[in-house]
């Protein structure tokens, strides 16, 4: 048996800064399932300091979570280390992660801190964070740009004060492999105090070799890797935990290091993070990829029946990509469903499996074979709505509509008992329904952003629609909403985001 | 000035094997335009002995496209090399690429060769290609599985014969760049007879480290990248053109390499690429991505404010997103419009642009401010429909439909002065149309799928629809519609559909 390396998912905090990415409470929750679920080591499950609703997931993932480190990150600022370690409570296993910028370009323009007084600050803030948490992780944020003898000096400053792991990131994608393991070695052999603590990395995607850093990171002697799933993140996003770990699986012969990770749930775990964040796998994503094991060519193809050795060199069931699950139709009953539904790793409470399978039944009449992704966005689907009380309900619809016309719409709600029926006109189909809604609620509701996928590629997939709309206070709530019907789609996602404008304060919880 | 090293793009080729993309020879062209202003150095066009049409694509970017070489690929063959140079006649550079597999067990299982008869194959076919072309390059499929001094061999026979230059190809995507480069170096090191032979990479990213491995060769000698725009290729891709120029330009610190591209037209022609093959561009993709340049933590925002070098290591005007261009609105005319698609390098005949002119007309009717990518989309339709002639025009069509009815579609088309009207149900307003449009052509094509998507984020994003139909003899024939309406886009795209269904061949020449 090789090393063993720590896998540091950090998909619930760097992940969750994807541009236009927002999580919830419960959407954290089900991410961070998933997670343990994959045999993740550590949990980086936000950055409580940064909103009431940061400090409630990690709260909750605390409190819910067994297995792995959950991780609350923080400046180097008593306050933040003060609001970690309070989120941080409940957890069985707990580690405050404390960051500050190592590179003179962002001492000079963004800190306007001497090194000195950056040391000082370090020092200061493990010490506190040891104070409260036995576990502490400390980060020289663009590492990768800074003195390599001063980032020593900081981290043995963290390390004299209690830092157990010191991470080295490369913030702004800037590193490339070899010159980044040599930064790891350098590091390694210059931080007098380094004893047992674990080195980690932290790479960004920008020039296209997140991955690649991770691991020559991990051959010169790194002991974790952060990394997220789908290679989420801050703009080109992070290291892919999936490309990583399969790496290291595939080509265990050359890199010779152990991970605790279940490599077969990375199929599954893949699909509820594109679900839950609305940021789409693309095709030739390697690993999680709808492309990722699909030979085109004919010459690849004959070679696949040949020997699937000649061009694959991981197989589809390590992933998890089994494709021989059970197949559900029209006559499939609750239990066939929750099969499915523990087959497809969708750990949900009983009222949204119930509320799932009655979207199922009425998608089956309609759809012959419905496939597990058809599955996955019902569920996605009734998650959404599961937190909503007294919200309003779709009752009926009808649009006209053309392109020598302007379309109508008529739209009945119901809420608490009541029905509610109102007419709208607008520009196309869904814009009407829009705005007939917008009367029903007596609020004249604006959309930020419309987009619609469909699930499947079928003649009769689902459509899923997610919006985004906002108040006349200028807060914004999403949406979704999911139909065989792309105007029902476009119907239920306004109305699901409408509700949750008026949960006070949308913790999902 | 450093070593200048050779970009090979293989969007026309390797690109076209991602699963689902299928171009014809326009789009062909319209791709190989793009890649002739990006100034790569070779343009990989087809596969002639593979299909007529590719046969055909490869000759008209040979007759059309100055500046790169054409190169066309060819089994180890007599036909695959007399079809490829004869695809090749009317191009300024030409060079014909011959490739075998190197492997054993791609000898073993896939040719069912031994060495020597690989050896002699090569012989054969290299000198056979000499005779045809002045430049000849030959690959080593599965190079980075074969035992390297069988690969110096199989290079000594090829430069023996006439080859100037020899690529190693990571076909699997197995490889890792400290070993990729040790590869390479035992490779250049090992062939006696390498002289000034160019040696090239071709890597795949199945584990995620295509531009790594690129790079890390580059640094160990090679003088040539395969690569794709997009990242485009079989399973998970090929290394992506954008990544390994981008890296080399903003570490030229570290690589010292030159090259030939421009790269401020990476974003024009990654979107075209995209728009294109219809394999979207995700937003985390390093370069050409939506989310490449954007920060989204505060304190990300906070200091790229106040220096963007803080977080920023390459510019976004760097890669072509200047996103200062002239706007366009309802009272734009012809003129305006024209020097919008020089500015984002749209080069189309002008009967596409005045079609495209005329959507965008009706368009800004209806929403403000019609952005580059509304343009873009309109182009992209306008294109699609150009080389139709003779084909069906949608004139109205009215629906109606709701959760509670069953859909009714009222399509009328006209054709060649005459005018049909019929109407259709469905499960849908969608399928409603198209069962109407279906009795007016009076063929029942089946829908095989369907794809959505939103062009912009906005409330009156125009839709992309895509459809691919099957007539009753199973030929299969794609179709795109763009609109704000998507149950007009989706109208519109069947009708397209249909209407290649009925030129013989689709050639889209």
């Amino acid at each position: 048996m090789g090393r063993r390396i720590r896998i540091f998912d950090t998909t619930l905090r760097d992940g969750e800064q994807t541009p236009g990415v927002n999580l919830n409470i419960s959407d954290k929750l089900r991410i961070a399932h998933v997670l343990a679920g994959l045999g993740v080591d550590v949990i980086e499950a936000g950055f409580p300091a940064s909103s009431q609703d940061d400090f409630v997931a990690v709260r909750r993932v605390s409190e819910q979570i067994r297995g792995p480190v959950i991780c609350a990150l923080a400046r180097a600022e008593e306050r933040d280390i003060r609001r970690a370690a309070e989120a941080l409570e409940k957890a069985e296993k707990s580690r405050i992660h404390i960051f500050i910028a190592s590179s003179d370009i962002h001492l000079q323009y963004k800190l306007k801190m001497t090194r000195e007084q950056v040391r000082a600050r370090t020092a200061a803030s493990v010490r506190l964070a040891r104070s409260l948490c036995a576990d502490v992780q400390f980060s020289a944020e663009d590492a990768s740009r800074s003195d390599p003898a001063f980032l020593c000096e900081l981290f043995e400053t963290a390390i004299e004060n209690g830092a157990s792991t010191v991470n080295i990131a490369d913030t702004v994608g800037y590193a490339v492999p070899d010159e980044f393991a040599a930064l790891i070695r350098r590091v390694m052999g210059g931080t007098r105090n380094l004893g047992d603590t674990v080195v980690s990395v932290h790479c960004h995607n920008d020039l296209g070799m997140a991955t690649a850093n991770s691991l020559a990171a991990l051959m010169a002697g790194a002991g974790q890797v952060e990394c997220t799933l789908n290679g989420l993140g801050e703009r080109a996003g992070n290291a892919a935990a999936e490309e990583i770990v399969m790496a290291l699986q595939t080509r265990h012969d050359l890199f010779g290091l152990e991970h605790g990770v279940d490599t077969r749930m990375f199929s599954r775990a893949s699909k509820t993070v594109a679900s839950v964040t609305g940021v789409y796998v693309p095709q030739n994503k390697p690993v999680v990829g709808k492309n990722a094991f699909v030979h085109d060519a004919g010459i690849h193809q004959h070679g696949v029946l040949a020997n699937p050795l000649t061009y694959e060199i991981m197989t589809p069931q390590s992933v998890g990509l089994t494709g021989t699950g059970l197949a559900l139709g029209k006559l499939s009953g609750h239990h066939a469903f929750e099969e499915k539904l523990s087959e497809l790793g969708l750990v949900v409470d009983p009222a949204v499996s119930l509320a799932a399978f009655n979207a199922f039944k009425d998608l089956a009449c309609r759809k012959k074979d419905v496939s597990d992704d058809d599955v996955r966005a019902l569920v996605e689907e009734a998650v959404y709505d599961s937190h909503i009380v007294d919200g309003y309900e779709l009752d009926t619809f009808q649009i006209q509509s053309g392109n020598r016309m302007q379309a109508m719409a008529l739209v009945s709600l119901s809420r608490k008992g009541e029905k509610f029926t109102e007419t709208g006109a607008g520009e196309g189909p869904i814009d009407a329904s829009f705005n007939a809604i917008n009367r029903i609620v007596g609020q004249d509701f604006k959309l930020l952003f419309y987009n619609i996928k469909a699930v499947t590629g079928g003649t009769d997939a689902l459509g899923e629609v997610r919006v985004r709309i906002t108040d006349a206070a200028g807060h914004e709530f999403p949406g979704k909403g999911v139909s065989t019907d792309i105007i029902k789609s476009s119907i239920r996602a306004y109305i699901n985001a409408i509700n949750r404008s008026m949960i006070q304060g949308d913790t999902g919880a």
